[in-house]
């Protein structure tokens, strides 16, 4: 740290990354948003430097299959360093931003700041606890990597530890789970929560009376899936239902202590919560307070331009582009922001060229959840289905999307070794 | 734990496993050893307990692709719950065991006693720093998957800071990299990380001067693969130095801060130092201190039982079974441990059956180890060669030795596309 200080602050401006003549474009966030921009920039004449505070990008729509051992970390990660290495002038950095200085074209990172001519900010969403101290402090959230394999490693171990205890309130305690929130992320993990309950913990615990495990599922609204149709809804609970899991509507999470899950209904004791119960912008500090959402996100133009702002562009989850259809922004969802992502490329392209920009048109391309096997939802423009077809497209749209060759064969193989042996490999504890 | 004291002794004893009319087997440690003795109990007439401090049995002869990101932590990890799910009297229980009681016929562990029939010792071996302090608090171990992903994690990371950072001499802290022991584990870590340098860091890291990275090999006896024959030290040496690995030998480390690597001649700037100089004994409290070598290696008698003990018998690294031939005990290694686990199941399952017990024969099947394409180094029982042939072998003796059928298709998976596309996609830095 005090070398740091030392330095002079042109010096922490490059990062050795020389001013060229091309224009400089800096996007913070490898996220779909962020990934998918760089990847239409292949051919671009302008300099793009990636920032992340992580050297991956994280497939989320997965990272559930990760928390319940069915996918191994590195199937759903994917390097950043990695998408442009033809590009001749791509560099990726790694470091948090901090604050963004608008007046002086520059960004400041725990590592350092960096002019720009272009920014673009793909920040995405965090976990949001609504301000809950004991949930946050608790309950294992599943945004990262890392979140994922604590999940796993947390189900895992009291598992384990329930074989050695004598005391039968503590085995109750270890062998419940609670998901907060029935939206696709809690309806996906308590599905595979489920499965895994029912098909491998009566062959790896055959000790354990598993059929003793309680999985429960709370949501604060009338409906599982609220953002999908009535018909997605009212499937995934009978699925979920089939599968053995206590589904709570309208019930509201008041507190967590690490043993006791306490709702406005009942009481449940759980040594593990994973929380899916909302999400906020990630933004950076320095955007003018009145663009920043109740939701955290950065109020920006059809163009995807942050208003009142000339070099500052807002992407993906973190971005509330207001349209008429969408008064409260676009929904927070993949497909949006590699839709974004994509034209962004475009807009910049034209920007750089001395073109106008062109405004964002969402194609709304559906939406879809797991369960379970030959159980899923799906929801496109004009048609609903749910079941085993249901499944078998969102297992190839999930496949087809994953980011490289090798992680779609990867993925593949356990989904088949899943498939034909009701069986799930990855059931490894990391111990730290 | 309040709460395991108020259990009485009994209760601890038996962590849900009934005592049946079968005899009861206690095992601990899931390594080579323990596995395939596991493995061969399938229809056997005992109860079997393993014990472990992981849930999941180490491959570790890979652990090194791990580290340098050729392959993903579970691919080299296996269940431990899962070898004999079919036997009708199998209990895993995850825990360290801390004392023998053999007066008592029990084992104490940190969460709890079981009592035994017969208790075979299979904890493998542990590293030596040799009292080093500084080297035992900065250095990098690699004997489990934890390990090896920090290696990953470490190696990843300052390769990122180097980029950050304007300082010339910290930058080539970072990008140092110093392994210490020219063993096969040393060999074929410097290897790795050598040829990750040659092929993958110019690619990824094209802002940084990645040729200025140095990785040194340090070993103390005057060559490398001493266990192995003048052939495949000589030429292991060779290759390392066709991939610019820096080779000291006749050299001594004396001491590392975490940035500086001291040693009797010069002294090694690097941020990262990965300790393969030794290994002992991992033996558990309460075996007759006589009976424990030097290297912390329990003393057993040619049918495994160690000296003095009716039902204890000690296998694989920890174990020294001294004959004429090997004065000091089997050398430690994975086919030893193999061979002897296979052969305890033999002499455990006469032994319940009122037979004498058969003293264990060695059969040597060589040694081998690989630096990198098409370079490694075999020595058969009359044969050496190196080369491609040799690395060929040692490509299908380590997949067809892995466990499990997933695991051996995913690593094939991995090193085909490595092959083919001299890259390795597991570079992910896991944050915690």
């Amino acid at each position: 740290m005090r070398k740091q200080k030392r330095l002079r602050w042109e010096k922490l401006q490059t990062w050795g990354i020389r001013k060229t003549e091309r224009k400089r474009l800096v996007i913070v966030g490898g996220g779909f948003a962020g990934l998918h921009l760089i990847r239409n920039l292949q051919k671009s004449d302008i300099q793009v430097v990636l920032i992340d505070k992580r050297n991956h990008h994280t497939f989320q729509p997965l990272l559930y299959q990760v928390a319940t051992s069915g996918l191994e970390a590195d199937a759903v990660a994917y390097p950043l360093r990695k998408p442009l290495r033809r590009h001749p002038d791509y560099h990726f950095r790694m470091a948090e931003v901090k604050l963004i200085k608008a007046g002086d074209n520059v960004i400041v990172t725990n590592r350092g700041a960096l002019a720009y001519d272009y920014l673009v900010i793909a920040t995405g969403a965090r976990t949001n606890y609504f301000g809950i101290e004991s949930i946050q402090k608790h309950a294992l959230p599943m945004k990262s990597v890392d979140e994922a394999l604590k999940i796993r490693n947390r189900i895992l171990q009291n598992f384990e530890d329930a074989l050695l205890t004598h005391d039968p309130h503590e085995r109750q305690k270890l062998t419940n789970v609670v998901i907060a929130g029935g939206g696709p992320t809690g309806v996906e993990l308590a599905g595979s929560i489920a499965e895994f309950r029912r098909y491998i913990m009566p062959k790896d615990y055959a000790d354990l009376d598993t059929e003793r495990s309680r999985i429960y599922l709370i949501e604060l609204l009338p409906e599982l899936l609220a953002s999908m149709s009535d018909e997605a809804s009212a499937k995934s609970e009978l699925y979920l239902q089939q599968l053995g899991v206590n589904i709570k509507k309208e019930t509201k999470i008041l507190s967590y202590n690490g043993e006791i899950v306490e709702t406005d209904g009942e009481n449940i004791p759980a040594k593990t919560m994973i929380w899916t119960g909302g999400v906020s912008g990630a933004f950076p500090e320095g955007i003018n307070d009145e663009l920043i959402t109740k939701k955290g996100r950065i109020k920006a133009d059809t163009t995807g331009k942050v208003k009142g702002y000339e070099r500052i562009f807002a992407l993906g989850d973190v971005a509330s582009i207001e349209t008429d259809e969408y008064p409260n922004g676009y929904p927070q969802l993949a497909s949006v922001a590699v839709q974004q992502g994509k034209f962004m490329a475009e807009n910049i392209i034209r920007m750089s060229k001395g073109k106008p920009l062109k405004p964002f048109k969402y194609k709304n391309n559906g939406t879809m959840a797991t369960i379970g096997r030959k159980k899923a939802v799906v929801d496109l423009p004009g048609l609903k289905f749910q079941g085993a077809a249901a499944w078998l497209v969102w297992l190839g749209v999930h496949l087809f999307s994953l980011v490289g060759f090798k992680n779609r064969l990867v993925t593949f193989i356990n989904w088949a070794w899943s498939y034909i042996r009701y069986d799930r490999e990855t059931r490894l504890i990391i111990k730290d």
